[in-house]
């Protein structure tokens, strides 16, 4: 029924016929998780509301913003993309998250939490100063909503004068468990005692609907109908709660699990993320000032055991990441060394922070950056592409980049003696594969990982960088030629001896990261402030946002080309 | 009085004494300001309650985290820095925000909103995990309380278990009068409506107490010495209410225009702030899509006659640098123009959304992006020299740097028809000095301001440095010898075809902003990319934080010295 449903025909549809829909919408979303990976269990608790909004509105006329977008699939699914949906999360398929250039039914692009209230504000003043009719809706989970942004939109509500919904989306979960003032509001609503939480969104400039239970067709399209009455002269907030993975036992029952699952059959390499768990319950062992703090991530950044042994010295603050930032600089002036583990492109959040609370005050505070570089599936919102640029401007700070996971522990040890603020940022899959030439870390030496007496030298950063730049190594060394490896461990400072020595030499830079402002710019930069000329070239990626895609075709396509690389070299060798 | 008391001599003083400390502190603070610049009304309205807390507290043990760090003079004169405090915001003085390094009555350094109860959470729990014994404040305007980051600050209060007080100083007033949701909480509370705005801050784990008069000295001794008992076994609020300015007629009733007091005497340029408030007003009559964001800055902007001709279009979101740029993401895609003026410094609290929101869906908002460059009087939070780095490294954003007021308009004009996220940046100071060569501005094209057969060639970008370039090359005739300047107005992209023609030439950058990832940074990458061998030298600012001082003083002393460029280029023309 899915492929040839059109979204118009949903209002024609009777309650039997939309109850079959939503068991289908659930069997096809299952389905395609398990064979494309993406968000499971966000995904099926909005099934009845979805449907139940395409029922009542009329999309795209009307827009909806989905935040962070975990929730958009039955939206997809509905809007005429149901004969794509099986390219779900691949190159050139169906997007995880809302897209524009997708569909018309996409009416603004989300990724990162906290931004759907202010755009959906923005719509709807758009939509005013036009004298356009159309119905403006922000769909938010509750873990969205502890963040700050939310907050802010929410306190200029009334500044803008216009009329939105808000549907929050309540199932008790972000990723971890929610935590926070905003959610035992929410909790005491729910619970029955709605008087100052009722008030307070008032205050706010909201009208409350709720509670309703989300997964409960009938009430769904009760809700709506009176969302869309009242929203036509004021801004509604429809508190919905749903059961997370809703209509599979496992996805209930293991809610964290579920939330972003990969495809079956996907290999299990040995993670950074479990390493970095690892090490911080050894540095926690010998040291009591270690802290540990996270932003509503601690299971895929590997940080389970830690928050299990040390409750005390672990905080998972929600999707804050700039407040994790502020507490990690303050714990430091208070004497602690505390650990901040996040994502590279959500670490973006708290570039501010990072600044002027962290590294003005040259702060202890150790960054833990994980997926850094080309994230993949998930697409231009995700991709940690960027963090070798933001980090390295910032003065004070140093930017640790592991090879491999042995080397990320050896980082490790020495960021518990590390006196200034370090960042440390490493991709998703982690592997030990290479063999260290020297033992000692030191900041702003780089090592060889193959040295020889060549006139060409590549400079590398991480893993993925430094894997192909060892291939191109053993192929060429089969038609004899060599040249050296140098990993560039360190990004931010640069090892300034070394590059000296490859003055009027080849020189070939790569990396993980955009070409402005990362390893190679900064070479090429550092060069010149030396005073040294090399015949440089360097790869890294393009000027762009970069889509969804299989992360070595990605890095192939945006300027990390292993082919070109290599056959760069081999003309210099001939 | 003052120079010789010792902050623990305040315990024994009678309520008459404090009395006249008060009286003698303003008078302090407001001569001072008058000499030095600074923030006046804010500081005024905060000293009874500052002497209050050093009777009360014992500081430095206790901790006290003032936001932003506009009520800290009072403050600082009674922590035993009367005798330097006429350096007030000179270059080597005492700072107009709290310092580390300055006496360890400062143990956290401030100057952006909304990190006080973050930082104050951050030390509480750094003090619990040691067993030590102290109380920690965060003393916050009513301003900074409506920043997200507070928000999520709150929200993390029960998480992290620990106990602060937070001291709202609530005068109604940020920079322009306070607006938003919680605002009106805090009013709500203020006009006799206590129940469901004490719940709320309940729910956040929070003890209320107030309000108080935050000017009166006998109240503000017992609202304090109250909560200092209850804090110690839960969190504290202490709202007090306090006249900005009190205390001096003219601040009362001026608050706005006393909130950043230039010193008596100092020159008033033509600003580019006037320039922007004009331009906005004249392409606002013409084009009825242009709209207006400000992030509580609307004076200081030049934005007050657009926000009074065209309220429907003009939105003050008060300290909210993240909700803005959504917003203005979100009404771009809605089909409206939106303008988003800001500080430099302030802009960073937005790079995730200027990537995510502005960028990623190439919206077409411009960024009118003031206190570029190196701001002067109030040192390492406040300077603007990192924008032109973290703003190139991301696709999609064009970056402007007029060379002069003039220039500036044009570019203004520009912008109204470009369909891409654009930033203008520019210093405080304007002037127009320069005639222009050509008339057209072309994305990406530079233009001579000198043109000449010369070997070398000054490529710089903003007035600032143009204004340096000038007048090196006016010395420089003198001795008969000549080069090229150019205005790099573009400073991404560059222009590639005018790079092109210098090859084998000598290239001089100049910047008024860090060289990692700046204009002169980007030059050399370009260079390396285009393959093209020139004979460089950057100047630009060291990769440090740079304190407070005379704009010129710091440009040279970091990386800008006139006198050093004039001698390389006068070197290379013998």
């Amino acid at each position: 029924m899915l492929e040839k449903l059109k979204p118009e025909q949903i209002k024609n549809c009777t309650k039997n016929e939309m109850n079959v829909l939503c068991d289908e919408l659930r069997t096809v979303i299952y389905n395609t998780v398990m064979q494309c990976g993406g968000h499971l269990a966000s995904n099926l608790g909005a099934v009845e509301s979805t449907v139940a909004m395409f029922y009542t509105f009329d999309f795209p006329n009307d827009k909806i913003v989905f935040d962070v977008g975990h929730q958009c699939y039955a939206y997809k699914l509905l809007s005429g993309r149901a004969d794509r949906f099986s390219s779900l999360r691949q190159a050139g398929g169906i997007s995880g998250f809302p897209k524009r250039n997708e569909s018309e039914y996409d009416c603004y692009d989300t990724g990162h939490a906290g931004t759907s209230v202010s755009a959906a504000i923005g719509l709807a003043k758009a939509r005013d100063l036009h004298g356009e009719q159309r119905n403006i809706i922000a769909y938010i989970g509750d873990g969205s909503f502890n963040n700050g942004l939310v907050y802010e939109a929410l306190s200029s509500l009334k500044i803008l004068n216009t009329n939105v919904l808000i549907v929050l989306n309540d199932n008790g979960m972000s990723i971890s468990p929610t935590v926070g003032g905003m959610y035992e509001i929410l909790n005491e609503i729910k619970n029955g005692d709605k008087a100052s939480g009722i008030k307070l969104l008032e205050n706010f400039g909201l009208t409350y609907i709720g509670v309703k239970n989300g997964n409960d067709l009938e009430e769904m399209l009760e809700a709506f109908s009176e969302a869309k009455d009242l929203m036509q002269n004021r801004s509604v907030l429809l508190h919905i709660v749903t059961k997370k993975g809703k209509g599979y036992e496992f996805s209930e029952e293991h809610p964290t699990n579920t939330h972003g699952v990969p495809p079956v059959g996907s290999p299990k390499d040995k993670e950074y993320s479990e390493v970095l768990g690892e090490c911080l319950c050894e540095l926690a062992a010998e040291n009591s000032e270690i802290t540990v703090v996270s932003a509503a991530m601690k299971e895929a950044l590997g940080l389970s055991e830690f928050f299990e042994k040390y409750p005390e010295r672990a905080f998972d603050v929600g999707i804050c990441e700039e407040n994790a930032s502020v507490l990690c600089a303050s714990m430091a002036a208070g004497g602690l060394k505390p650990y901040y583990a996040i994502y590279s492109t959500f670490l973006q959040r708290a570039f501010d922070e990072i600044i002027h609370d962290v590294c003005a005050q040259d702060m202890a505070v150790t960054f833990c950056i994980d997926r850094a570089g080309i994230s993949g599936a998930d697409g231009e919102t995700h991709q940690g592409v960027f963090d070798l640029s933001y980090l390295s401007l910032i003065p004070n700070l140093t930017v640790a980049v592991p090879k491999d996971t042995e080397e990320f522990k050896k980082i490790m040890r020495f960021s518990a003696e590390y006196p200034h603020p370090l960042a440390i940022r490493y991709p998703r899959a982690g592997r030990t594969v290479f063999q260290s030439e020297d033992n000692e870390l030191t900041v702003g030496k780089w090592e060889y990982l193959h040295k020889t007496n060549s006139e060409v030298t590549v400079i590398a950063a991480g893993e993925r960088c430094l894997i192909i730049a060892m291939k191109i190594l053993q192929n060429l060394q089969k038609q004899g030629k060599d040249f050296n490896v140098v990993n560039a461990r360190f990004v931010k400072p640069l090892d300034t001896e070394l590059l000296k020595t490859l003055a009027g030499k080849y020189v070939v830079t790569m990396e993980d990261n955009v070409f402005l402002g990362g390893l190679g710019a900064q070479i090429d930069g550092e060069l010149v402030k030396l005073g040294i000329d090399c015949k440089i070239k360097n790869f890294a990626y393009r000027d762009e946002f970069i889509p969804q895609g299989g992360v070595a075709a990605l890095q192939s396509e945006y300027g990390v080309n292993c082919k070109e690389i290599e056959e760069y070299i081999s003309e210099i060798l001939v």
